[in-house]
C-alpha cells in the first residue's frame, strides 16, 4: 500500500517540471528586462557552482567517516540524500530565475497574468522538495526495508540544508544590508536603483538565500519528520492495523503531496483579485483535504484511529501557531505599531521595544508546541498507540502539506525580484505598483508560513530526540542525572553560539560591502548623479559576497557537529541526550525571537514608510531603518538556520549513538 | 557547632555598623555638595518609600494565602524574610547615600583618601546583607529545628528581591536613558551636567537600582543556597559527621562571613595605588581563606571530607567563570575592540556585532556551571555522600564569600555618585579624575562580580530543583515524559516574557522621561545655555521616574508567580519539574546574554570615547552610544532580575507542591 508514496512523490515531480516549462514560456520583457535577469542568473549560478564545489569535500570526508565508523551503506545513502537536497534547491532556484522577469513583465498585462507565473514558480520548488525528499526516503525504504538506513538520507539532506541556509543567509544579508546602508541611508537613493553597485547581488542574494535555502531547509525537516515516525512506528508499534506501522507516515505523507497537487491547482486570482486571500485560500484548502483523505485511507486500511486524530492535531496547531505568530509581526497590530511608535525617540528604543515584543512571541508558540505533543501523546495512549509515536505523526501532520508552504513561500523572492528588474528597468509606476502587490502579498503569507516551519521543525526534533532514546534503549533523560543536566546546560548554548557565528560572518562580510559601494560611488564619476552610460561595477559586489558567504559557511557549522560529538564521547549516552533537549530549547528560543523580532522590525519600518510619525525620511523612519537593519541577519540568516541545525545535531546523535554507547569517557572513569 | 553561623552574622551587622559610622563621621564637602547629595537622597528615599508601601500589600496579600493553603507558621515566616531583606536593602543605600558624597569630597585630598570612604560604605552593604540573611536563617533553624520552614524566609527574600530588582531597574535606567539621549545626544552636554533635568534622577536610580536592588538580588541568592543546602542535607544524609548534615551549611556559610571580614579589613590602597588591584586582592585573599577554614573546620568536626571539595569546586569555578566573562566584557579585549571598530559601519552593525559577542560568551560558564556540577557530584557520591548534596554545597561555596563580592560591587556606585556630585558641584579637573580612576575600578571588579552571581544562581536553582524533586519525592523528571517536556517548553518562556515586560516598562517610561527633558529644555530659558541661577525642575523628572517604576513593578512579577502556579495546578507535580528545568535554562541564558552584551557595548563606547576610531563626536562615537543604550536595559534592568526570578519560581514551586499534588488537572483526567 504504500507505494502511493513514490507514485504521488513522482507525480509531484513531473507536475513541476509541466509548471517549470510553462513559467519557461512566458515572455520575458524587453531586452534591458532579459540583460538584468541575466546578470543575476549569473550571480545565482556562480554562487551555486562554487558553494557545491566547497560542500564536495564535506561530503566527501563525511561520508568516508560514515561508512569507516558506522556502516558502508551510510556512504552511499549519505550521499544521496545530500544529492537530492542540493537538486531540490537547483531546480527551485533556476525557476525562480526564470519567473522573477516573466512575473514583471506579465505585470504590464495586470495582476491576474502575473500572479500565476510567480505561483507557479514558487509551486515547482514547493513539488521539486516534497517529491525528491518522498522518493528518495521511498527508494531506500523500497531497497533496505529497513527505516534506520534512512536517517543517512535525511543526514545528507540536512548537512546540505545547512550550508546552503547559513551560506546562502549570509550572502543575501551581506549584500542587503551593504545596498540598503550605503544606498538608501547614506545616498538616499531608492530601492533596487540601478546606480545602486550592490543591487544586483542583492537580488542574487534573495534566490540563493531565500527560494534555494529555504527549500532545503523544508526539505530536510519534511525527511526527518517521516524518517523519526518511521523508525519509531517500526520500533513502538504492534500491527495496529493491515499494513505496519512504519509505512504510514509514508502513506500520509503521499496523501499530503496529493492535496498539495490540488491546492496548487486551484490557486487563482482575478483581475481585482487579491493574491494574500488566494495564497491563504490554497493553504486552507490544502489542510482539509489533507485531513480528508487520511480520513479517508484510516478508514479503508482500518489504521488505528489515535494515529489519525494525533496527525491531524500536528496539522491544526502548526494552523495556530502560524496565527499567532501574525499577530506579532503584522503591520496592523500592536506590536509593530508600537515599535514603530518608539522609533520617535531614536533607534536605541526601536530595538528595545521590537526586541521585547519578539521574547513575548515566544510564548504562544511554545506553549501550542507543548500542548500539541502532550495532546498527541495521551490520544495515541488512550487509543493504544505508543505516545512517542503519537507525536512523531503530529510531526508528519504539520509537514504534510509543504509542497503547499512552500509554494506561498517562494512565491515571495520571486515577487520581490520581480519587482527589482521592473524598477531597475524603469517599467511605469503602475506596473511596479502590481509587482508591490504581489510582494506584499508574499509577506502575509510568510508570517503564517515561517510560524508552520518553526513549529514543524520543534516536534520533528522532539520526536527525533524520542527516535534517538528508542535507538540508545536509553532508560529516558533525568534531569536530575547531573550528566544529563550537564549536557543541557551545553546544549543549550550552542544554537547562540552558531546564530553569532553566522551573524558575525554577515557583519564581517557587509563591512567588505560597505566599503566598496562607498569607493565606487567615490571614485566613478557620474554615478551618483545617474549620468547616461555610466554602470557601476556590479560583478564586484557578486563577488565579495560570495566570497565571505563561501569563507564563512563552514565554520559554524563544523563546530557545532564537533562539538555535538564531543559531548557524546565525553558524557556519554545520557550527557548526550540531555545535550539534544537543551538544544532543541535554546534552538527554539532563538528561532522564533529572531524571526519574530526580525519581521517586526521590518513591518515596523513600512508602517513609518507608509506615512505614519512623519514618514519616510523624517527620524523616526531612520531609527527604524536601524531596527531594520539590526533585524536583517537575525530572520534571514540566523533565526532559519536553527531548525535545521538542530535537527543536524540530533541526526548526528543517532547515527553515531552506537559508538558512543561503547566508547566514552565516562565508561572509561566507570562512571 | 552551628552557633558560629548566629555570632558572625552578628559580627557582620556589629562591623556593617562600625563602618556605618566611621563613612558618616567623613567630611560631606561643599555647600553644593551637601546640596546635591540631599536632593538624591530625598529622591531615593520617597522612591524606596513608595516602593515598600506598595509591597505591603503584595506582603499581606501573599502570607494570608501561604497561611491558608499551606501552613500558618509560613506567614510570619515570609514577612520576616521580606523584611530582612528590605531592611539590608535600606541600609546599604543609606550608607551609599552618605558614602558617595563623603567620598567626593575627599577625592579632593588624593585617592587614598577617597577609596577606603567608597569601599567602606559598599562594606556596609555586603556585611549587612550577609550578616541580616544568616541571622535570619540562623533564628529559625533554632526555633523550629526545620530547615523547610526557611523556605518561606527565603521566599519573602526572593520575593522582595525580585521587586526590588524589577523596579529600581526600571527606574534606573528610565532615568539614564532619558539623560543620555536628550542630555549627550541631542543637547551635546556632557554626562552629569547640572543643566540637564534628569541628572539627580539618574543619581538617585544608581541608588535604587544597582545599590538597594543588587543588594536584595544576592542576599536572595545566598538565603536560597543555604535553604536548599539544608534541606537537602536533612533529607538526603546519613550522619557522616559529629554534627547533621543539614547544619554544615550553616557552619560553612558562618565560615564564610568570617573570611569576609578579614577580606573587607585588608583592602588599601596607597596614595598612588590602583584600587582595581585592591579589590581584586580583597577577592582572591578572601576565597583562600574562606578554602582555609573550611578545611579545617572538616578536620575538627570530622566533616566527609568530599563535602569539603564539593564546596571548594564551587567556589573555583566561581572564580573562573568570573575570569571568563571578564574577557568577554573588558576594554582592552577583541570583543569589545570589535565591536567598537564595527561602530564605523553604523549602530545596526555595532548592534549586531555586540549581540553575537554576547551569544558567543554563554558557552564558558554554561558549560563550567555544567562541569562543576558533574564534578561536585561525582566527587560527593564517591566519597559517599548525596550527589545532589554535593552540588548544594557546591552554591553554598559560590556564594559563601558574597559579603565581600557585595563590598566590591556597591562599591561601584558610590564611587560613580562621587563623580556625578563632583561634576555637578564644579569640583576641580584633578579632583573630577581621581573620581573617574575610582569609578574604572568599579567597572573591572563589577565584571568578575556579575559572573560570580550568575554562576551562583545557577548553581542555586538547580540545588532547588533538587529539593523540590526530594519534597515531592518524584521519581524525578525525563525529558521523554510528555508533560516534563511541555511543561519545560512553558518554562523556558517564562523568562523572556519577564525581561520583555520589564524592558517595555523601561521604554514606556524612558519615553516620558525624554519629553519631559525636552520640554524643559524648550520651556526653560536659558537652561540649555547655563545662565546663571537657572536651574531645571529635577523633581518633575524624579516624580516620572518613580512613578513609571512603580507602575511596572508588579505586573511581570505577578504573572511569572501566576504561570507557575497554573503549570503546577494544570500540569501536576512533573510538569512544574520540567518547568523548572527549563526556565532554569532560559534564565541562565537570557541572563548571561544581557549582562554581557550589555557590558561589551559600553566598553566599546568607552573604547571609542577614549580616541579610538574618531573619538568622541565621530559617527562610530554616535553609533556606539546606541549600542549601549539598547544595552541599558539589557544589563541594568532585565538581566539581573532574571537571577531573582527562577529562585522565586523554584521557591514557590517548592512551597505549593504539597498542594498541586494534591489537586490538579492531570488527576482529574486519570492521566
Amino acid at each position: 500500500m504504500w507505494i502511493i508514496a513514490p507514485i504521488s512523490a513522482l507525480a509531484s515531480v513531473v507536475v513541476g517540471g509541466f509548471l517549470y516549462s510553462y513559467v519557461s514560456r512566458q515572455d520575458s520583457g524587453t531586452e534591458r528586462m532579459r540583460e538584468i535577469a541575466a546578470a543575476i542568473k549569473e550571480g545565482a549560478d556562480a554562487f551555486l557552482k562554487r558553494e557545491y564545489m566547497t560542500l564536495a569535500y564535506f561530503v566527501a570526508v563525511m561520508s568516508a567517516a560514515l561508512a569507516l565508523f558506522i556502516d558502508p551503506i551510510m556512504a552511499p545513502v549519505y550521499i544521496f540524500g545530500s544529492a537530492c537536497s542540493a537538486l531540490a534547491g537547483y531546480f527551485g532556484m533556476q525557476v525562480a530565475l526564470k519567473a522573477n522577469v516573466r512575473t514583471a513583465s506579465a505585470a504590464r498585462k495586470g495582476i491576474n497574468y502575473a500572479f500565476p507565473i510567480a505561483f507557479r514558480g514558487g509551486a515547482v520548488m514547493g513539488l521539486s522538495v516534497v517529491g525528491m525528499g518522498l522518493l528518495g526516503v521511498s527508494i531506500i525504504y523500497g531497497l533496505t526495508g529497513n527505516p534506520e538506513a534512512i536517517l543517512g538520507f535525511s543526514f545528507g539532506a540536512s548537512a546540505m540544508a545547512l550550508f546552503a541556509k547559513a551560506g546562502g543567509g549570509i550572502y543575501t544579508k551581506t549584500a542587503d544590508i551593504g545596498a540598503d546602508l550605503v544606498g538608501k541611508v547614506e545616498m538616499g537613493i531608492p530601492e533596487d536603483d540601478p546606480r545602486n553597485p550592490a543591487v544586483i547581488a542583492d537580488n542574487v542574494g534573495d534566490n540563493v538565500g531565500d527560494v534555494a535555502g529555504m527549500g532545503a531547509d523544508l526539505f530536510d525537516s519534511y525527511v526527518a519528520s517521516i524518517v523519526a515516525a518511521m523508525i519509531l512506528g517500526k520500533e513502538l508499534g504492534a500491527a495496529q492495523s493491515i499494513i505496519s506501522m512504519d509505512q504510514i507516515p509514508l502513506i500520509f505523507a503521499g496523501l499530503g503531496i496529493v492535496a498539495s497537487l490540488i491546492g496548487v491547482a486551484i490557486v487563482r486570482v482575478g483581475r481585482k483579485g487579491n493574491p494574500g486571500k488566494a495564497l491563504n485560500f490554497g493553504t486552507y484548502s490544502t489542510c482539509i483535504m489533507f485531513s480528508v483523505f487520511t480520513l479517508i485511507a484510516t478508514y479503508l486500511l482500518k489504521i488505528n484511529i489515535g494515529i489519525w486524530i494525533a496527525t491531524n492535531i500536528g496539522l491544526l496547531s502548526g494552523v495556530i501557531i502560524g496565527i499567532t505568530t501574525d499577530y506579532f509581526t503584522s503591520i496592523d497590530r500592536p506590536p509593530a505599531i508600537k515599535t514603530a511608535s518608539s522609533s520617535r525617540t531614536g533607534a536605541a528604543i526601536n530595538i528595545i521595544t521590537g526586541f521585547s515584543y519578539g521574547l513575548i512571541s515566544l510564548f504562544p508558540p511554545l506553549l501550542g508546541i507543548g500542548v500539541a505533543s502532550v495532546i498527541a501523546y495521551y490520544v495515541s495512549e488512550y487509543f493504544g498507540i505508543s505516545g512517542l509515536y503519537g507525536i512523531s505523526m503530529a510531526a508528519v501532520g504539520m509537514l504534510s502539506i509543504v509542497g503547499m508552504i512552500i509554494a506561498g513561500d517562494a512565491y515571495g523572492p520571486i515577487s520581490d525580484n520581480a519587482k527589482g528588474i521592473a524598477e531597475q528597468a524603469g517599467l511605469s509606476e503602475d506596473v511596479i505598483e502590481v509587482a508591490d502587490r504581489l510582494d506584499a502579498a508574499g509577506n502575509t503569507s510568510k508570517a503564517i508560513t515561517k510560524g508552520f516551519a518553526i513549529g514543524a521543525a520543534g516536534l520533528t526534533v522532539i520526536s527525533l530526540l524520542a527516535t534517538y532514546q528508542v535507538l540508545t534503549r536509553s532508560g529516558g533523560f533525568d534531569l536530575m542525572n547531573p550528566l544529563v543536566l550537564a549536557g543541557m546546560l551545553v546544549g543549550i548554548s550552542v544554537p547562540p553560539l552558531f546564530s553569532a557565528m553566522v551573524m558575525l560572518g554577515v557583519s564581517k562580510n557587509a563591512f567588505r560591502m560597505i566599503e566598496e559601494i562607498r569607493r565606487q560611488f567615490r571614485e566613478i564619476p557620474g554615478l551618483k548623479e545617474g549620468r547616461e552610460g555610466v554602470k557601476p561595477d556590479y560583478a564586484r559586489c557578486v563577488d565579495i559576497a560570495t566570497t565571505g558567504a563561501l569563507k564563512e559557511l563552514l565554520p559554524a557549522s563544523v563546530v557545532s557537529i564537533l562539538i555535538t560529538l564531543a559531548v557524546g564521547f565525553v558524557g556519554g549516552i545520557e550527557a548526550l541526550g540531555g545535550y539534544l533537549g537543551g538544544s532543541i530549547m535554546s534552538g527554539l528560543i532563538f528561532a522564533l525571537l529572531m524571526a519574530n523580532a526580525g519581521g517586526l522590525w521590518d513591518n515596523a519600518k513600512k508602517y513609518i514608510e507608509a506615512g505614519a510619525f512623519g514618514g519616510k525620511g523624517s527620524d523616526a523612519h531612520k531609527a527604524a531603518v536601524i531596527g531594520d537593519t539590526v533585524g536583517d541577519p537575525f530572520k534571514d540568516t540566523a533565526g532559519p538556520s536553527l531548525n535545521t541545525l538542530i535537527t543536524v545535531m540530533s541526526l548526528v546523535a543517532s547515527i553515531f549513538a552506537g559508538l558512543i554507547a561503547k566508547y566514552n569517557l565516562m565508561i572509561l572513569l566507570g562512571i
